[in-house]
């Protein structure tokens, strides 16, 4: 099934190496002014940094509304758009035809379709997330203009690991952190602080130079945030975002605010003292709960975490077995990330920006009218 | 939005201190022979092992099937059925109707619904969750039909870890592990290690005696899934596992096969080598990956970790604000469990059940014919 | 399937001979004032004029809230109801049990369920629509506060016909018609015209004495209706009508405004010219469009007609097939309703409130700010 | 809301006047062989027979598979395709833009979204249904695999009635009916009769040249369905089949079998005895009931007709509104079809050929297994 969201529905379509991706994006509301400008940024956030830790596979990634904008404007209707596979050179995947490759979705989409797309990933290749991007893009510009805004960046990557509590925990940020997390894509990898992004360079390139791959995680803060979004019991907003987070490709594991941090903690610690603001309002004065109480949006930062695996395609030797059976070896050659998650920074940002958009529609169908 | 599921659907319904909690299974195909007692049993598993570590609210929690089954067989049509609230002191709440208690979610329902239930935690309260064990149960009787067995443990409370990777790591589990894990709900807390159990007992005691509370992590492990189920893109099973996951009350991490603990690894170490086994079949080696490639099963175990944040309600003196705005504090003095990991167990294997036998559903649906 | 809409869902269980029948209605808005006396009386409608015409099977059908609703009004969550079945003699069904009754569902129900209820029409017995008028004077409730009335009422019953042109075309009532439309039930079949309505209750009662049935067609209208409700292009109002309509028991045939007679005109004809009101606003002229261009409401009253079939279950002699299949001959001796229709008009209207509620919220979902 | 059917889901985007129009086929199983002939075939017939009495709008409407096909057989993945818009003359439109055109739904469209598509009738138009004709092209073909045959006709334009009882009444046809039915689309008009598909046209040109347009009936027959489809209570294939054919543009009515026609009926005459086979089965002897008993598949022809009102656009003059307010009159001088019905028939098949297909993929998702 290839539809997420409820009120706000966009459906992916394409394989890594068929003729094109594309995506319908339903549910948008009429009349908003698109700013095509910040899609192609989030296009060209999602090549990934400094380009010899990334793929040399370089897609123009030239997107092309078919629909539902006129004149630069959202008609209400379905925006459907197209990227063409420009640079798919089908041949670096014919040595890998009969066999499996460890860690790969190849065994399982055989399983389950009883083939599998010789010509690369198909549809299980993160070629697909470049359609999230473009609708995650369309997201972002109409939450911004709600006052919210989505940050994320990388926290960890293989042995190094950023501190960034005073980003993930702080209810207000500073002047100096709010601008360090505005230049997170001016690092040399996604990551706020200019010398943890190097170390995490670094360590990528020598993944890269051991012909082996490595494993990051990526948080991710939202400001801005009223209280009030989720819906209870079965799509409250930390299950919807479980879901958005676990269905990235090799994401595997995801927490909210301490996580699983929390499972050594008692509740005198992690529960959230509620403190008056001088103007009346009633907030957190910590965020251990990231931002989510019974599935809900406290008013509070959003805050989250998604671990990713180190990339499956590697060029060091690896034994699996052929798809008829017998044990053999293999040293993928073709052109693969080293570190999936560098690449996934804008992913989580575009899945989070489809999350909340659609739990801003349902919010606005559901709000109580004193009447009766 | 209180359904769960896509072919396989549960609705359920119910205040915690109002007359009645509930359930609608609709989609649960006909002709199935039901075994009550099996209900019965998992009702008595979610009371939570030895009783003094647990709430002193014991409802007898009788569950009355109103529809769907007639002379123990399934109709084919929806299974409707209510548990009466008996044990319902409302009293206990009457002073925490002008507060926000801390990481509880009146505060968030208050946000949304412009009111909250005055009489406890209205349907925000973990007594839901006896709902969810009602119809886990029977799709836990129709997938072991199938060959499916859920096993779901506690790991981890607080600061006492449960080593469990002869039972969360093992392709196939020893003879001595299948007994194990059978009578963990026979142990003081249900974990299947008798002097783990009995020191996760020691640390819930100890946080209780505190007028505190603790978390605590809940693994489980299912055997006898075949290769193919999940529905790319946007419905893997990984992502939909992870939806049923943290919706649970006080869920907080998810995190499939080795999890967060990818993130620092190399890909060389996390890939699962494919090796054929004796019958000629294809089977992973190792499970870091926790049974699921492309977010679709690999025919190995399904491996996955849950982690809770300790219970909201406790009886240390916290500050936290009136409704009305000015600082308060409050010591809450109602029956609350000291860790509600304890209580998640067979919660975690019932919505483990709804979420499988669903895709089970929708695989026959898609399931390919060769044909054309 | 058993849940109708998509953000109010209304979800149904219960046999005709089971120990009740309920619904779970989700989606309503909090803090609204309930009228149960409201219901009751939908409830009272349903039972469908002066006694002799309709079915001796008279339920008490008190209705009783589970859930949802405190204190007289909605708290946003789910709200549950069921409805105890006392008057269920199913012995008047045993000679039914090894043949199938022509123009009823035993047959499909046994080929698709490999079963069948042999209490009585199980699940696809009309008393399933008690649920559906309880969940739809909800809704009614709702949409009264926002202006909209809905109006059904019988226009055929067999030969007999009522013209009703001046209630069914008029842009607006008159005080006449209006008083007219408002006393329907107090006739004795619900037609607005009293010398119609007993017409049509003496087709019924020949109908009934020839030990047959006869069918009839339910007119309906709704005033205040603003325009823009329905969402292409597959969630029109004019289809999710139809959907609503088909799924009542026995419903054969769907039109709106002029509907199967538009077939016959031309252009010049059907078109409704626009006209400007004094205070400005644009309005049809006339409604043979039955107030839905392009399947969204136009603003002018909604308008369309139901066909239903006769009772299947018929006094008469009929041949038809054992279960084990050599022909025999069957006379139904239960109780049934001569005429269908008679008892389906507030079902109508209760099918009408959910689905116009549910286009509500969507509407509210996708209005669009001025933004951007 | 622009997707169609649950396992089988159709998304469909593209304005009339935009660059392209195009669709998403979720949920097609893997390893079926396309004939891409019959596709083509299929947008053939959807240009309308004889060329003088339709739209002299011509689209070469060549389809573009973008995803889902590979060397000619489904991946199991969403099958994407697109049909660009050549013949696009906006200037047409140009006298329209300040106006309201009766019958049409640039009025809704304006109210519901704030704005019309100046370019044409934008996402109203019907030449959105040439993407449900690709993708119901693709379905017929699968349904055909498994011995279904849909065959929709036209029975009434305006005044012109074909008398169709020994098509539509039929359980089995005879040899000579079924080469009529099979050679409908080489008469001057869809319907099975020379005779009366030369009345029809005469009728058609008559309103052409009066500047009018005219209404009609499409009756639809399906052979080879098997008992058991439909899924009861609020997803009978009787309403599911209302929600397609009630969402083609300027369909107002429908029924199923004897439909409207069974309100003047008694319950001794519509009632469908039962008779066996030869061969032990059980079957209808005749067909009033349409082949749908509950909402579920008896095993008989599947029948029902949808009416179409006339056109909306017309050259003859009309009063309106203009948009600011004050009243005046038009003559729409485009590129007009007289008659929507003509060009509807394989609008009608696809639509059918899309629910049908899905209610298969259903049935396999819930068939009981003797099992427990």
């Amino acid at each position: 099934m290839n539809t997420f969201g409820r009120l706000l529905r966009l459906t992916t379509f394409g394989e890594s190496h068929g003729p094109a991706l594309g995506g319908v994006l339903d549910g948008f509301p009429a009349g908003f002014a698109i700013d095509e400008a910040a899609i192609e940024e989030a296009l060209r956030r999602r090549q990934g940094g400094r380009s010899d830790l990334t793929t040399p596979r370089r897609e123009s990634d030239k997107v092309r509304f078919l629909s539902g904008i006129y004149e630069g404007r959202t008609l209400g209707t379905p925006i459907a758009f197209v990227i063409d596979n420009a640079d798919t050179r089908s041949q670096d995947y014919s040595q890998l035809s009969d066999l499996y490759r460890p860690g790969h979705a190849d065994f399982t989409y055989q399983a389950k379709y009883g083939h599998r797309d010789p010509r690369g990933g198909g549809r299980a290749s993160a070629r697909e997330t470049v359609v999230r991007v473009v609708a995650g893009a369309l997201c972002e510009q109409w939450l911004r203009a709600e006052g919210v805004h989505i940050s994320a960046y990388l926290s960890q990557v293989g042995a190094v690991h950023y501190d960034d509590s005073h980003l993930y925990e702080a209810i207000h940020l500073t002047e100096g952190d709010k601008v360090l997390l505005q230049r997170r894509y001016e690092q040399v990898v996604p990551c706020p602080d200019k010398a943890a992004s190097e170390r995490m360079a670094s360590a990528v390139a020598e993944a890269r130079d051991s012909c082996d791959s490595i494993g990051g995680v990526i948080s991710c803060r939202v400001d801005g945030l009223p209280a009030g979004l989720g819906e209870p019991l079965y799509d409250k907003l930390s299950s919807r975002l479980a879901l958005a987070m676990m269905g990235i490709n090799a994401a595997r594991g995801f927490e909210i605010g301490d996580g699983f941090a929390l499972a050594s903690e008692y509740g005198s610690v992690a529960n959230d003292p509620f403190v008056p603001t001088e103007a009346g309002a009633i907030v957190q004065q910590t965020n251990h709960c990231g931002g989510l109480l019974g599935g809900i949006s406290t008013g509070a930062p959003l805050t989250f975490r998604t671990a990713f695996k180190p990339t499956s395609s590697i060029g060091r030797e690896q034994t699996t077995c052929r798809t008829d059976g017998p044990p053999t070896s293999l040293s993928i050659t073709g052109r693969h990330d080293p570190c999936v998650a560098l690449r996934a920074v804008p992913i989580v940002e575009a899945m989070t920006a489809l999350t909340l958009m659609d739990f801003y529609l349902l919010h606005r169908a559901y709000s109580t009218a004193e009447r009766g």
